[in-house]
């Protein structure tokens, strides 16, 4: 008995469920769970199944792919571990709530590494028996740094082996090309606030226009490293007494919390990616 | 063009979605939204399809239930104003939630009449040009006063056609045949607490407690005032500063909100209820 | 026996308490409840107290003032009813929200008319005995629209015995004139969203954007509609089943919750305004 | 310059904040902030100020004590990091969690040691250069168990100087003596609902009466273990697909979001004690 999470992505048409729950009867599968979601706006279609049966993963991919459109993406896969490589700066919070995780077995992941372009996190990382890399970006360009880290990631294991890439708290900006190295597999962080602040210190901006909640987004990364589709996000309630320092210490909760979610909602293939948004089941 | 709201409660057996939407296919209708859920520890299947196209209701029932087991049950409904009666005692925040987003437009219904074992409301109630029936309970037995209810009910619209009761702080206990009369019909909020309190004035208690939130639970009535299937529940930060009345007031927010949304789910076909419980799509 | 709240906004110095408080005890005054705040970057000092004895307003306002240094304020306020005047268009869930919690007794305040540009709103505002005006602002600039009602309010009342402006959804943007007339009592509600969205449908543009969180801010209106002092902020969690109307829809709650919230706290003298900011005991 | 907390506890009476910040201004202190709390049902008053200056110590403590009723309680605290020991069983998320911030710089406490009476968490605990110390609870009563425990404390440091117990997860139940020798000095967390559910398997329970709501409780240990006052609370939406393992696994979020955030107002002074319940400030 094998268990399958299956994903369709397509145009919509009439009898897509019709058509893909008649290959599931038909190879004697099992729904466990099942959600499709139609958005009419733009003609499109989502389906996550779960199924258990004795299919062969390709056969089915193949069977599915048969009845849907050209265009149609399906994808059939057997839960296993998603290789994920993480990126940080400085900071440990966001990074110590996942290998707390990771230690704890609540991920369904291997850590391959810790990539960083300082050595502070080296200490924490260590402790885990996860191999930390210091890349350092001083004296190069931003596309040479880049290229240092991909040569790493190549090394060691094949970019297209690695699953998700997570930035927590990576402090730098990525090129296009590192961006479309990794499609759709990038996860960042950002701090967000109701209104939105631009520019430097934005806990400062927000404490000075006193408002009383503070936020953090979990994304992907789209070429643009706060304006990815949107994963999940949170808020923390602050008040007058907070200085612009406990608007970020208590900021630091909420990064924390939505970006171990996020990854969570990835790694067990639950988030579709379309017009800059997401679908998440 | 039609749209219909198709549920279904079956115990699960491989192939239920296959063959409704077989069905579905058959009689070329679209899928707007669909959702299943399987409770495999009580081997239950729920879907609910939101379906649109040119089929009959009764033919599309019936076609439905042939595929479907014999203990399964299914739904093809029309969407339509449902008829509601609220029933209330003195206190008017959780009423006026609903009136003014019944004059809103917001809520699908067609409130008949506000039935209230006092007349404190009646000022609020012909505001709105709603019946306002004061029957007290004063002098007679439960059952001498609940039959008056009903008779009420019953001399102005069939019992069965009424979709909902919703209690909107209705401050007596039903007795088990008024509750049967309306099975799965009856909504009532009571204010909850972590931990739970027992007895008279709950919030006093929870006040003596220290407790840091404080919440409402929408359910159905189920033979036990404050046991029935969960709908929805809502919760309330508080401190030290509130007294037992502020934290009473706090809870009246929580209940009318937590009522208000209890009750649009129920008119938008959302809810079912099976094992004392909910499954709410 | 009297009550009072006695509001301090002084630059900070030392001894300020201990000067207050020396008052407070020579007058034989009781302290209910007690609150400070120094924001030690604008070196400012808050205090908000509520005492009770047999003490003359007047008397006790010129001692305290008598303590603090000259540029300070102080206010010794006996509670009473204040007097508001809600501003709205033709939306009325807000509205709605702030009539029923005046009908129940929970606003300690006299609403002395509702406002608007249109009268949609007039059937729900008659219900409830209170002055309905439509004000149009059809054929007339701004400015000559403003000044019908600054002069329907002075007279029916001075200018100056209004307590609060509370814009329940009040679709028109005020002229600064307007503003300088009720400095620091007029409430807005305004939805916000993370991140922030510009110009026209807000609701499509955060739907567009694939936002996770929908939110409202209430405050108050100082020359720019949306960027006054922040009273108090909510928000919703959505997903992407959330039509953008849906969003509007859920919108709404956001918006009645925190405006109804930020009224309650204007109403008991709860609110300091400095720096575009607020501080809330 | 020094930096002191004043922390007052006393029956109230006419004239304490006058006397208390008579005491202040007289010593040249400056207060940077001050909070008092009066419980007029208990007559019971709470202050909790913190003043620079160049005040000694033991001589502010005796001034204030001087002018408070005798069985009032005072302290004036340098602040200075505290000194923790953790108690856990086996399972490492609240534990990693305060770990990960002590890390952090986030906890201003040395963490003596942790205990547990397995020893799962050694790998854990080591990596973090923190002594573990397992104390195996089989053979042995409860009495010889915690007798064991406290002479490990003593030998180690005395009782008298450990400020907290966290109780992080530690699955056994104190005994009143246990209990006695650190009175409001442990803090535990325990799974709360809406309602409560006692004995065993409370997420079982939970999930079987279909809650939507799961939460948790941060509180002072006092002679029951899950009855002491409430530090804080947090609570997680849930729905019908999540189960029991699920909440489980939702239920450890807010369990460890909630004790790191009590802990972190216990570190800072922040807690009074009183009637069962907490103020705090």
């Amino acid at each position: 008995m094998s268990k399958y999470i299956v994903l369709i992505d397509s145009n919509d048409q009439k009898g897509l469920v019709y058509k893909v729950s008649t290959i599931f009867y038909n190879y004697n599968l099992n729904i466990i769970s099942n959600s499709e979601f139609v958005d009419r706006d733009n003609n499109k279609f989502f389906m996550r199944s779960v199924v258990e049966g004795d299919a062969d993963a390709k056969e089915l991919n193949d069977a599915i792919k048969s009845v849907l459109p050209k265009t149609a993406s399906a994808k059939v896969i057997a839960p296993k571990k998603k290789n994920i490589i993480i990126m940080a700066t400085k900071e440990l919070h966001a990074l110590g709530d996942i290998l707390i995780r990771h230690e704890a077995g609540e991920l369904d992941a291997n850590i391959l590494a810790v990539i960083s372009n300082y050595d502070e996190l080296e200490s924490l990382v260590s402790k885990f028996g996860i191999p930390f890399i210091c890349i350092s970006h001083k004296g190069c360009s931003r596309e040479e740094h880049e290229a240092k880290i991909i040569n790493y990631i190549d090394a060691f294991e094949h970019v297209e082996h690695v699953d998700y890439i997570v930035l927590a708290k990576y402090m730098r900006i990525l090129t296009p090309k590192f961006v479309e190295a990794f499609e759709d597999k990038i996860i960042n962080i950002h701090h967000s606030f109701l209104p939105a602040f631009i520019g430097a210190n934005p806990y400062k901006q927000a404490y000075d226009r006193g408002v009383k909640i503070i936020g953090a987004t979990a994304h992907f990364v789209n070429n643009n490293l706060d304006e990815g589709p949107i994963i999940a996000q949170e808020v923390i309630h602050v008040n007058h007494a907070y200085s612009w320092r406990d608007m970020q210490r208590s900021g630091k909760d909420a990064e924390k919390v939505v970006l171990s979610h996020a990854l969570k909602l990835a790694l067990e293939d639950r988030i579709f990616v379309y017009a800059n948004k997401t679908v998440i089941f």
